[in-house]
């Protein structure tokens, strides 16, 4: 029997055990008590370093990140320095209702490395966590730090501002892009420049490398970069370039470690706290919007005695 | 010499001086005092009836707004059960940093309209009222209803969450398409029937209409509707289908107003007071992550002895 108590889990899933691990994550994907004591724990031991890849739907990230699961394999033991001995992978779809272990379609091929020891893969979805999955995934790699993973891969689909949130708040964030993709994506192009440290031009056995090449560093050329992002070109379904990619994110990594690293994790510290700030918040405004105050609060706002401002100083300063 | 009081500007307005009302419109695009102030007048009047339209730029929403002002003068004084008689139209760009007048390209053409002392042209920008161009808009519209404006046209730009929140805040709301208006706007059509109460499907004489037409009433077969979204075609260029969408506005207009306006109202009322009561709580956290405490949170935070929602808790119970 796995017990339901946060602390016995972390103790299992310490010593290896996967269920006790599953279990604690479906416990940060929900709201309530089971999650506050697993967030209580899993924040108080260091987090994994932490690899965030997100890029439109179809760029490939699935099979780089498999690929980068052997890379870490390969590498982590003798990495000398960094650590990417312990991999734990979490694949992101804000879009789908699956989640604990749902794999999707290109992910299958990434269960290739799921009955590696040194290896944990889960799916993640929203389950009603009170700030939605970009508050979830982090207490995800929380746990995953508790139970001794080391080295995280995030892999979101899409590239809207809620995926570019969650794989931004990785240590080293890669955009994943296709030859040809300065044309289809340029709305979303400022936001992604911001974050990314590795951009990825994927398939690049296909026409128009050098011309998205060529629009990426002219983007970046505008901009002034303490590290410049880097650009590599893969083809990951036959594997051509991704030993160049690992290499580009241990490059990231000793540039972060060297002296950055902690004043990147109070920043991302800081969002995330008010990341939860806000949620409480809300969910403070909703608490609101049931009291018997708030209805009285309408009535004059349509009898036309008060006004929206003065009527929600009135609720706060009740509440 | 225009006073600066917004009691004596709010008189000032209601006899037609437009120097006044456009002071109290800029009162309500920012923060403080006179906001508070103008605000607290301006709800105590009831609110225009509001035509709200939206869709992506080059849709021709400018032309077709400049098509129904000529509408609401010519049937507005005997339209009979309706008053369309004294109409102000705010023109809302969220992305450009202009406002207070600034005409825009296209908006040109609708200051044939602005020399009629029956119509008021105003753009808006955002300046740094408290919850932005959403909150700021329902404030302006207040402002007009207290200059005796019983009729208003609200126009913006674009098909983002804001746009949309903005124009839905109309009593009959406007989505504007084009043939063809299918393929590329797939991923915002949720959200935009959701809000439709009328598709205009804009520059009709070009090919691809009775394509998006069908589309449309497609989408429409899948919801269940109280009201069944009308469909318009018009070329506004030339004028054609103007008299029909103005028709389908008086059609809503009636059907709404036939008991449906209160409640319509209340929810509209609802959601403006949460809208506050959030962009009261986003400045408190703002307040929050400016004080000593905040600080000592996220350094406990990078020591592991606390979690981000103790922390949070912490916090709010300080403040």
């Amino acid at each position: 029997m796995i017990p339901r108590d946060p602390k016995e889990l972390v103790e299992l899933a310490r010593g290896g055990s996967r269920t006790a691990l599953a279990r604690l994550l479906t416990y940060v994907e929900s709201n309530g008590p089971a999650h506050a004591a697993t967030a209580s724990l899993a924040y108080r031991v260091p987090a994994p370093y932490v690899v965030g890849l997100t890029g439109a739907p179809g760029a490939g990230k699935s099979t780089l990140t498999d690929r980068l699961i052997s890379c870490a394999l390969a590498h982590g033991s003798f990495a000398g320095q960094h650590d990417f001995s312990e991999i734990g992978v979490l694949c992101i779809d804000p879009s789908s209702p699956f989640s604990g272990g749902a794999i999707l379609g290109d992910r299958i091929r990434m269960q290739g490395h799921a009955t590696n020891e040194h290896v944990f893969i889960r799916s993640m979805a929203t389950r009603g966590h009170l700030g939605g999955l970009s508050l979830a995934v982090p207490d995800a790699l929380r746990v995953l730090g508790a139970s001794r993973f080391t080295f995280a891969l995030v892999e979101t689909v899409g590239v809207g501002q809620m995926e570019v949130d969650i794989a931004s708040a990785a240590d080293t964030t890669i955009v994943v892009t296709n030859p040809g993709w300065g044309d289809s994506m340029q709305a979303s192009k400022a936001g992604l420049l911001e974050v990314a440290d590795i951009f990825v031009i994927n398939k690049a056995d296909r026409p128009g490398v050098r011309e998205t090449r060529r629009d990426l560093e002219q983007m970046l050329d505008l901009g002034v970069h303490e590290w410049r992002p880097l650009i590599v070109e893969t083809v990951a379904n036959t594997g051509v370039g991704t030993d160049e990619l690992w290499a580009a994110i241990v490059e990231h990594r000793t540039f972060i470690e060297d002296g950055r690293l902690d004043e990147h994790r109070r920043t991302r510290m800081k969002k995330e706290l008010d990341k939860v700030l806000s949620a409480l918040l809300r969910s403070k405004v909703a608490d609101l919007a049931h009291g018997v105050s708030y209805d009285a609060q309408v009535d004059a706002l349509l009898a036309g005695t008060t006004d929206p401002y003065r009527a929600a100083e009135t609720l706060l300063a009740e509440s």
